[in-house]
Formats: C-alpha cells, sequence, structure tokens
C-alpha cells in the first residue's frame, strides 16, 4: 500500500475546464505545492502563470496539444507542444489522431505522435499520449499502444475527461500489458473522484493519475492511514 | 418564410464528432453538395479531404481553430487558421479565450481574436466567433460581441456543441442586437435539431446554422413547402 505521501507523487493535478480563470489557475498550483502533487495539468494558456506560481517548487508544469479532440494538423500540435514547452510545460499530454485511427490510417496516427514526441524528446519533457478510450475498440487500443511504443512516447493515457468516459481498470490492464515491458507508463484519468477509484487504477497497473480531485483523495488516504 | 433552398443556403453541414472517419466526411460532403448547403464543416484533420471532395462546387469547406475549448495560445490558432485556408477551408470558426474573458483579461481575448481575424481577412476567408454561451455571463457575452466587432471578426457564433449547452432564441436576439448594425452575422448552433429549432434561430436574428441535423431539417422544411 501506498503511503499518502507516494500516491501525492503520482497525482497530476488537472483544471483543464475551459473557464477557468487566473484565480483558478493559482489555486491549482498552491494545492499542488502544499500537497506535493507530481504536477499541475493546464490548459496553454495557463502555462506561463502556473510556471511563475511553481519557479522554485518541485512540482511540474503538465499541459496538453491537440486537446481534447486530437483531431487538429500534425504541425499544429508540435507547434503547440514546442510552444507550451518554452513557457515552461515539462510534460505534454497529447491526443492522438482518433478519426485517422478509426480510418485505418496508421501511418498518419505515427506520424502525428512521432511529431510530438520528438519535440518533447529534444527538450526533455515527458510525452503522453491519450487515446480516448471510450471511443476505441479493443483492437484500436491495442494499435494505439504499439505505435506510442514504437514512436517514444513515455506514458499511454485513458481519457480527456471531455468525452463519453473515463478510464476503467480493464483499459489500464490491456494498456499496461502493451507498454509496460518497452518501458512506458500508464496515465489513468477521466472520472477517478475518490481514494477507491485512485487505488483501482494503481492495482490494475497506473503508474500516473490525472485527476481534478486530487485534494479530496489524498485527504481520504490521510484519514485511511491513521 | 424561407423557401428550403434558401435555408439549405444559410446551413454549415457540421461533423465536429473526433472518431468521424474518412468515409463520414466523404458522406457528409456528398451530403452537402446534393442538398446545396453553404459548407461543411469540419475539424482540420479533414479538411484537405473534405476540399478535394468538394472542389467544383459551390460547397465551401469551414474549419475550427482552437476548438473546442479556446484554451490554446493565440500563435496556435492563428497558425492554425493559416494552415487551414492553406489546405482550403474558405471560412474559420475560432473559440474565444474563455478563461481569460472569466479573468477580466479583456485585451487578451481581444488580441486573441484580433489574430485570428487578421489571418482570415488577409485571406479573404470568413472569421466565426465562438462564444460558448452556455459558460458566459449576460455582461460576458455583451462584452465578447463588441471585441468581435471591434476586431473585425465576420460571425459572432453561440457555440462548440461540445460544452453544457447550445443555441437558445435569447442569446441570438442579443448578439443580434450586439452585431448586426456592424454587419456581423450571428452563427447558431449547438442543439438545433429540427425545423422548429432552426425556424426559432432565424426568427430570432440567426443568419447561419451550425448543424449535425441538416438532411432532417432540410427534408423537414421540403414537407412543409409541399
Amino acid at each position: 500500500m501506498l503511503s499518502p505521501a507516494q500516491l501525492a507523487g503520482l497525482i497530476d493535478h488537472t483544471l483543464l475546464k475551459p473557464e477557468a480563470t487566473a484565480d483558478d489557475i493559482l489555486r491549482l498550483c498552491r494545492e499542488a505545492h502544499e500537497n506535493a502533487f507530481c504536477s499541475v495539468c493546464v490548459n496553454p494558456v495557463w502555462v506561463a502563470h502556473a510556471a511563475a506560481e511553481l519557479h522554485g517548487t518541485p512540482v511540474k508544469v503538465c499541459s496538453v496539444a491537440g486537446f481534447p479532440l486530437g483531431a487538429t494538423l500534425t504541425a499544429v500540435k508540435a507547434d503547440e507542444t514546442r510552444r507550451v514547452i518554452e513557457l515552461g510545460a515539462q510534460e505534454v499530454d497529447m491526443v492522438l489522431n482518433l478519426g485517422a485511427l478509426k480510418s485505418g490510417d496508421r501511418e498518419l496516427v505515427r506520424a502525428d505522435i512521432a511529431a510530438v514526441a520528438n519535440v518533447c524528446r529534444q527538450q526533455q519533457v515527458l510525452c503522453k499520449v491519450i487515446l480516448e478510450t471510450c471511443l476505441l475498440t479493443h483492437d484500436e487500443k491495442i494499435i494505439a499502444c504499439q505505435l506510442c511504443v514504437e514512436t517514444g512516447a513515455h506514458f499511454v493515457k485513458t481519457s480527456t475527461g471531455f468525452s463519453t468516459g473515463g478510464a476503467t481498470a480493464e483499459d489500464i490492464r490491456l494498456m499496461a500489458a502493451q507498454v509496460k515491458a518497452a518501458g512506458l507508463g500508464v496515465k489513468a484519468s477521466g472520472g477517478i473522484r475518490t481514494l477507491a477509484d485512485a487505488r483501482a487504477m494503481l492495482d490494475a497497473g497506473a503508474t500516473r493519475l490525472g485527476v481534478s480531485a486530487g485534494v479530496k483523495i489524498l485527504t481520504e488516504a490521510r484519514g485511511a492511514a491513521r
């Protein structure tokens, strides 16, 4: 069983709602620092604010590319990645090209992931690839994981939190089976609201958690550890 | 009362679901041509496909920038706009920076819209600005409309279809009152599923309709006109 501090170190404290304000982002950063979360995960418009607020702390800034539809051009995702890194992002969660995957265009999906992963690797930034598992078939999930391994991504991630469903233990097990041997991490995100949810994901093989309820989950964990 | 043909000419035939496939996009284009819709509205990844399919027809290709959260960097939205235009888009629907608007940073919202509108105007492409009205207060809707007028956007548009609500007649009336005198159009989008919905929006002042149910609505209109 992880200690509360170990659990905190696996949490990307996440606020991606488009209506989030500057004050909301500052609160997120302060909570992340107080609770020693791994990172804050914010939209590109807030990366500079978050990086300034978290300067000198161990909390990283994570941002997103092609989020949440994954349906923009590869060049745009790569440019967005470059720019958020310049502004202070140390991790980038991209959404793969779901339409290309569903159209059987594996090469386009591969090139899209590779373009973002290459920018990240050049800058020593972690690249996570969001599959949006709720929209994929079993076979599409496996293909997506294989492409993430082949292109040098650092993590596969289940969900954006903006589609029809979030992380399930079954998907985490499937993804972990595909990528763990190659050294990739697995980020569970979407619908993780309680300590029980978080533990179920970790038990299934998740190595990172994307949650907006991080403070609540950690409070629960501290209570359970007493 | 508009004729069915006039109604068709106001419709942006829309498919922005991230899981849409190449076949879905071809079907959308064929329906748009058969029904003489104004445009197809597709994600950036599909602009080149749609432009090739619709080449030589009067149907335009509309795409999106910063969609659907509006929470990416101004430079990324402008670059995305430039690229979709290069690929064949003749209209671009951008999402404004909702977080900046809600944080009271009017100048950032203005600069963000202006950057995209300027790219569009240089290329003689229509720029529509999505307010995501369901997330805005009355005053924020008015400020957003004023900024769209000041920055030279061509249209204000209600909704992305990916948030908590769509177009309402009340919002269309408010937006039309703010922008019509300056010559801007008003696009109603989100939740318009029937001929009655479409008529309610047009009666309230909409000059364009973004709908995925265009074929159904037009079939209804032809029935009603008999």
